[in-house]
């Protein structure tokens, strides 16, 4: 799975300013970044009137648009989607993913703190937080980076999340969410299906594998 | 793969009106309904300003949103993503895709036309034409319906490309593009890869597989 880093903390305490300045500095080092944006009030992607405004409107449940340069989709889902299936859904060839928000979620968290918004940091490490971004003074266990300080900020993501990562590996997802499999079944998994699927005409060294099933109800 | 048709014809010829009764004809038929627009001349799903905007112009090259009722994603991408790329990376749940456009795709057209827009119909069955929407007389050796006619056209599609469609299935998609696999291998395959899988703990009857793998260029 594509490692996934949030950014989180108060409203208006800096978040989207700090990304602003993390994106470029990441994609810099070469990585391509992915980012992700956790929304609470409901947001308007479409415009009225537009014909994919006009196909929701009837009643599609999912709408895509394609263009030469860009694919853009809106999905109505009967609950929030989790990060993790979001991320394994909407991503393929991105090297990390940045999220702004989801405090709840199970990934790694640098806060954006700024005392004059919030009297106290709202993470600490038992919400996964990894660092923090302030220039306040404050008390924590997580290495303290300063607002000017990206390229520290992104050089901490990057010796901790992604060098050395594992690229030949295998992700199952079941009904949408990820099945753990330890590292030697991963490998007997995936050169058992790598080794029936390239007996098929049409294999020709592929980088990227994907295999959706679909089983009725039995 | 989910069935995909194409609504097409002559810019105004009245395609994205018969699409908005199309849709709720097809969901009143119970089926889970998705749309794609093709756009030629680039569209813009953001707003400036939004921080999702702001991502995207800092260097994110996928942005997604997610709220409890919709996610939203917008990809930058090299060149034009393939219908069936799209519709396989960016559908799942749904039984049918209705596709706005896209007369050079392999897909089963219907298309809509009106001669005061355009002398005579885009297409002919060499492009995958299946029937035809229109108040005119043409000449053709597809079904003819008429604009009001749209329950007929649902049920046309419904019989056609819906009914009896054997859902137990297995799509491999290698660098994006589907493998074409016959029935007899599909059934091998599938019971192999889920064979392997149902060994593993976490496997607990799921509906619907994904398999990522990523191989190293090697």
């Amino acid at each position: 799975m594509i490692p996934i880093v949030c950014l989180v903390g108060a409203s208006d305490g800096g978040k989207t300013t700090f990304m602003e300045k993390l994106i470029p500095a990441l994609s810099g080092r070469g990585y391509a970044v992915g980012t992700v944006k956790h929304d609470v009030h409901g947001f308007e992607m479409d415009r009225e009137g537009k014909d994919t405004w006009r196909h929701r409107k009837a009643g599609a449940r999912v709408i895509a648009i394609s263009s030469p340069v860009q694919v853009a989709t809106i999905r109505n889902v009967p609950e929030e989607m989790d990060l993790k299936e979001l991320v394994t859904r909407y991503f393929w060839q991105e090297d990390v993913v940045l999220a702004e928000g989801f405090k709840r979620s199970p990934f790694p968290k640098i806060e954006v703190f700024r005392s004059a918004v919030e009297p106290l940091p709202i993470c600490t490490v038992h919400d996964h937080l990894v660092a923090m971004v302030t220039d306040d003074p404050v008390e924590t266990e997580v290495p303290v980076f300063g607002f000017r300080q990206v390229e520290q900020v992104a050089g901490f993501i990057e010796d901790r999340y992604l060098k050395g990562r594992k690229r030949h590996a295998i992700e199952v997802v079941l009904d949408g969410k990820r099945l753990p499999v330890k590292d030697f079944v991963q490998d007997f998994v995936r050169g058992g299906i790598v080794g029936m699927l390239s007996t098929l005409r049409g294999w020709e060294k592929p980088r990227d594998v994907h295999v959706h099933i679909r089983l009725e109800d039995e």
